[in-house]
């Protein structure tokens, strides 16, 4: 891929006269176009014998599985470098491919040895040309310029050259400037890492304008932009406009996508109503469906990269529209995501969940966060995924704390404000006795009467900040030296299930019961992720990980019911891809509620090995877990009278067992333990189904 | 006190020609009697000035408040001391009092002040006797003798000096034998400490054999024993024997008392129904009961020291009768307890409770403390109160875990318990097929049998022990080779609030969850007491602590809620002043329980300042929180079909403002913030009642 071949040294790395593959979508003929100049003059020069190879293609179109195409290019490597006999070599391949893929079932292991026969037979030697001696040296590469110069520096000094894997070439007197731990935000923007293959293609001409495809995208590389003539007429002509305004105003509509941000995970397809409309009226007539009928496709990324200059005139010029932001799936999708373009795998639901919550309250967030997956992600350094939205400047002041005491840390976190808040507070009501201006007092009686409501107060407060900013008084100037602190804070407190259910419980139990006001969002994997598999009290009973592997047998711990027993704790259970709007409800009525709240998010996670699709259908998984009872959505809100429990979840109709053994964490067990599994998955559905009875019954207990 | 004199060299401190005040219940004509031999010497050979003042009389009698002999001896100080004219120290002292006790109101000011006044009146002179002059030296002590030689050992070189505040005269060399941190049960009989004032004097006449003073003894120095006629016979003539025999046999009767180990609390007097028949049908006559009509009394250590031979003989030579032995409150008594003479507070509901669960099941029990109270009681060294019983050789193996890691260490020894066994169990089962003798095979058979069972495998693993012994086989030998480990144990995990609501229960949380077969005893007095008093999450709403001076104003955890989330977890709330029946039951069905249990026992403290009684009414302030609806007993018994909830407590009829305000860490707050209080303490009570009706509806969640 040539932003690969751009981005490090690889070929340099190549020994004269040795030998090189390169894994593309091109033919030999195109090779001449896309590779930079100092590749072909360092091939030619040096005597390189240059192979390419279609691993990509071969994977997924002919041996039907995306996944194997490490293995194509195993076989290719084995093939060209001669270790062995070919002939030798491919059969020892497929005697390992059966003992390791066995357990994941026969067709897994049929599908590589396929892709092992094709893998040596594919290479294709390419013939250099001679104008390669001569094609001298790549462009230099620019700068990066930002409207925040910190930013621009931190890029250009430290995450370029990391980025690069030439972070060792850094002196230590390059980090002087970060010596506190502290790094600006929103650096994730300038990686461009494209590496999908495929990236969606967006057809406004069947687009509905419902958001969906924005709402699910964890790596926010699609976003919806609502433009005023004079923004619509100032974008680049590769723009794509929608031929319905949005409704009730006059904006163009459009869907821009970053190609070199995107992962390709296909989330936002499979979101798509549209799709799913033409999908099932197509299955209904037995054909497959017109690709034309579909809103949005998945298309190679060369075939999109024109539309990097859509995407990113849209970010950086086209103004919110604050009419338009609401706390829907469409509404929300209007506001500017404050978690972009991170780290995290493609598909995966934590980071869904996490831009969803910066669209909604990401201004004037503190996020402390544990260690885990959602640590990673969040802060792969030296990128700095979080970031600030473009009007305002303010974007989340984002932390990792340890394992064991990330709630205290966020707590910390929590109480620091309301300290320094509650002293201003009372220099605002002084000064709302004492002003001479009018309109001091009624900047200051507006933000004592805002003070605990986080929706308004920050509006607020820039008028309280104005209004001072123009008086002379002493007790004005001590306000503004703490302006910053002035405006009613959304404090949240990230984790994974390892954090929340085991290792950090204690202090998150801690945290619950001081009944301050915090926000604690669980990403609920059900394993230990990030720390190669363990089972977690979140996993469920026949569950495998890496490290339990005879399957925990032992139910799921009732975290909820839990944090439901101090009675004045705001408690949720959600599942993005089950129901965007009970998830909307839940985190918005968690974040108004003053005092401790806890949602708790299903998360389908890579490490689930999810069987049809994979993490494709990351968010059709939730809905499935739902349908089948493995996963129940509530809210208990302890500020209603009657009726604190709401039980969202509809009486299961899915198939439990079907549920379960379409994902390997699951089917595992069968295929190694067959009768501790029949045994295992009977409790399993047994204490599923007990599970949801009483929480039924627990409906009826807070009614 | 004659034991402090004897036991320190504190006399000896005094400069030649200095002052000397010695706090005692004797007249000056009594001292040439009671003073050891070398203090009469160097008193007389030095020209010591020799006061005496009984401290203790006037603070119990004239002034009403045993409290304040502190105060009576502090105002003698300075009548002696001269270091202000006497009148100006006065004043300066009752100042003091006055503002230090005035939150604790009027009365406790009064009593202050009366005691400065009396404490420098009620000095005597001690006329020295020229006799004294000559008067020799004391007779060295004897070295103490056991069964158990490295007992007597360790006892005779470390316990005796370190007790004499001598320690740092020991060389390293002494601790050689403990290096690796375990030292021998039994060392804090050899104490002795004599520190009660007053002690039971039992009336054989009155007695009606329940055994409730030795049931609620928090020290184990009253006890009941069912003697043969020989055993009888041989003991010392001051033994007293009720006329009637125990009842369905022909054992004598006696309770013994230990006046050198008594702390004076006067539980056992207050527990005693006969007493309390007594007082109420005085009442009802308008008079006060006579004495004479009660079953036991307190008087002076000093008239009852006799009765230590008859204790003494008691313990050493008494066999207990299997017959008698119960899990009743009776019953349970006839057991030796393996917990004695520890160094808790008088009264202290803690010990009342650990020790009767040594009765039940110490020669079988595994201990892991949490730090706190129940780790200082349990082993201040290098006193060791947890001892062995005097006929298996077997008691409690007790260990120390900190504050944050109890429970996991706790699962640990269960886990490492459990692992050995089933390894042994694998022995025995191929020993039941292939020994060649009926009676190993028997053996085998009935120790398979009762391999769960801690009640039956005790008795079936002495069989199977003896049987191999006689047995010379191979796997016979494996197994005697590891034969401690054989019989089931049981596992108990003991700590205070601020472990299990706190600081542990995070590990705690995890081991419930883990379905392992362990028991916790949570000793709750809602606070930190032994760390100085800070208000935990088992703490109450309005509450005060040292350092938490405003009252709580979030409610108590609840903790047992928490655990039947669970399912498989048994739960009990007790308090054994107010239903002894309901803490056995639910002690012997959390022990017999095959998975993790938890007792959350209500445990009245020194700290919370009950007003009435003090310490004294600790058994009956438990029934008064009951029946205020200020605790509520339970269990939750996960075995059972249904009905898993037994709600033990009954509805309320009591007053719960005025339970409270019979404590002074409530009181308190009514003090220093009255309105604070009135409305925290409306809160409590409201808490509280919802707490109950929750309590009740959970009792129909679970039927």
């Amino acid at each position: 891929m040539a932003y690969i071949l751009k981005g490090y040294k690889i070929v340099q790395d190549v020994k004269p006269g040795g030998t090189f593959l390169l894994d593309c979508q091109w033919d030999e003929a195109d090779l001449d176009k896309h590779l930079p100049n100092s590749v072909k003059s360092y091939i030619a020069n040096n005597g390189v014998k240059f192979y390419i190879i279609n691993a990509t293609a071969i994977a997924a179109k002919e041996v039907g599985n995306a996944k194997v195409k490490n293995t194509v290019l195993q076989s290719a490597f084995f093939a060209l470098a001669k270790i062995l006999p070919t002939e030798d070599a491919i059969n020892y391949m497929k005697y390992m491919a059966t003992k390791s893929y066995s357990k994941f079932g026969e067709d897994v292991v049929a599908q590589n040895h396929k892709a092992i026969e094709r893998g040596a037979g594919a290479l294709v030697e390419v013939k250099i040309p001679d104008a390669w001696k001569n094609a001298g040296k790549d462009k230099a590469e620019k700068p990066v310029k930002s409207d925040r110069p910190e930013l621009a520096e931190f890029v250009n000094k430290i995450v370029t050259p990391v980025g690069k894997m030439d972070g060792d070439s850094l002196p230590v007197s390059a980090f002087a400037p970060y010596v506190d731990g502290t790094l600006p935000q929103g650096a994730a923007a300038f990686e461009k890492r494209g590496v999908a293959v495929y990236v969606p293609q967006w057809n406004p001409e069947k687009c509905i304008q419902c958001n969906n495809c924005s709402f699910v995208c964890p790596h926010a590389t699609i976003r919806p932009f609502a433009m005023t003539a004079a923004e619509a007429k100032a974008a680049p002509k590769v723009t794509k406009f929608s031929p319905k305004p949005v409704a009730k105003t006059e904006y163009k509509f459009t869907v821009a996508v970053s190609p070199l941000d995107c992962m390709g995970c296909t989330l936002c397809v499979k979101a798509c109503p549209v799709n799913q409309g033409a999908d099932k009226k197509a299955a209904a007539a037995g054909v497959k469906a017109n690709p034309a009928d579909y809103a949005i496709v998945m298309a190679t990324q060369e075939s999109q990269l024109d539309q990097q200059a859509a995407f990113n005139y849209a970010v950086a010029n086209v103004s919110e529209k604050p009419e338009l932001i609401a706390p829907t799936v469409k509404g929300s999708q209007f506001k500017q995501p404050l978690l972009e373009f991170s780290g995290s795998c493609a598909g995966c639901a934590e980071t869904s969940y996490a831009r969803l919550i910066t669209q909604l309250f990401g201004e004037r967030m503190y996020i402390s966060n544990a260690t885990g997956c959602s640590s990673i992600w969040g802060g792969s350094a030296p990128a700095t995924p979080y970031t600030v939205n473009r009007e305002s400047g303010k974007g989340p002041a984002w932390a990792n704390s340890l394992f064991e005491d990330n709630a205290e840390h966020g707590l910390g976190l929590a109480l620091g404000q309301k300290t320094i808040r509650e002293k201003l507070k009372g220099y605002v009501e002084e000064l709302a006795q004492n002003a001479k201006k009018d309109e001091v007092k009624a900047a200051c009686a507006d933000y004592l009467a805002t003070f605990e409501d986080g929706a308004t107060n920050t509006e607020a407060t820039k008028k309280l900040v104005a209004a001072l900013e123009g008086c002379d008084c002493e007790l004005g100037k001590k306000i503004l030296l703490e302006k910053d602190y002035l405006s009613k804070k959304s404090v949240w407190i990230f984790g994974g299930d390892g954090w929340a259910y085991d290792i950090g419980f204690g202090g998150l139990d801690h945290v619950l019961a001081s009944g301050e006001d915090v926000n604690v969002m669980v990403f609920d994997t059900e394993v230990y992720s990030n720390t190669g598999g363990q089972a977690s009290k979140a996993s469920n009973i026949g569950q495998v990980a890496q490290f339990a592997a005879a399957g925990k047998a032992i139910g799921k711990k009732n975290l909820a019911e839990i944090a439901m027993s101090y009675g004045y704790v705001y408690v949720a259970q959600v599942a993005m891809g089950a129901d965007m709007n009970q998830l909307l409800k839940a985190l918005t009525e968690a974040e108004a509620y003053h005092g401790p709240s806890l949602i708790i998010g299903y998360a389908p996670c890579e490490m689930h090995g999810i069987k049809k699709g994979g993490m494709q259908n990351c968010q059709q998984e939730m809905k499935r877990a739902v349908e089948a009872g493995y996963w129940n959505m509530f809210r208990y809100n302890p500020t209603l009278e009657h009726n604190k429990l709401s039980v969202d979840s509809k009486d299961p109709t899915g198939d439990y067992q079907a549920f379960i053994s379409n994902e390997a964490r699951y089917a595992r067990l069968a295929q190694s333990f067959p009768e501790r599994a029949r045994d295992l998955f009977a409790k399993a559905e047994a204490n599923a189904k007990a599970r949801y009875e009483r929480l039924k019954k627990f409906g009826d207990f807070y009614s």
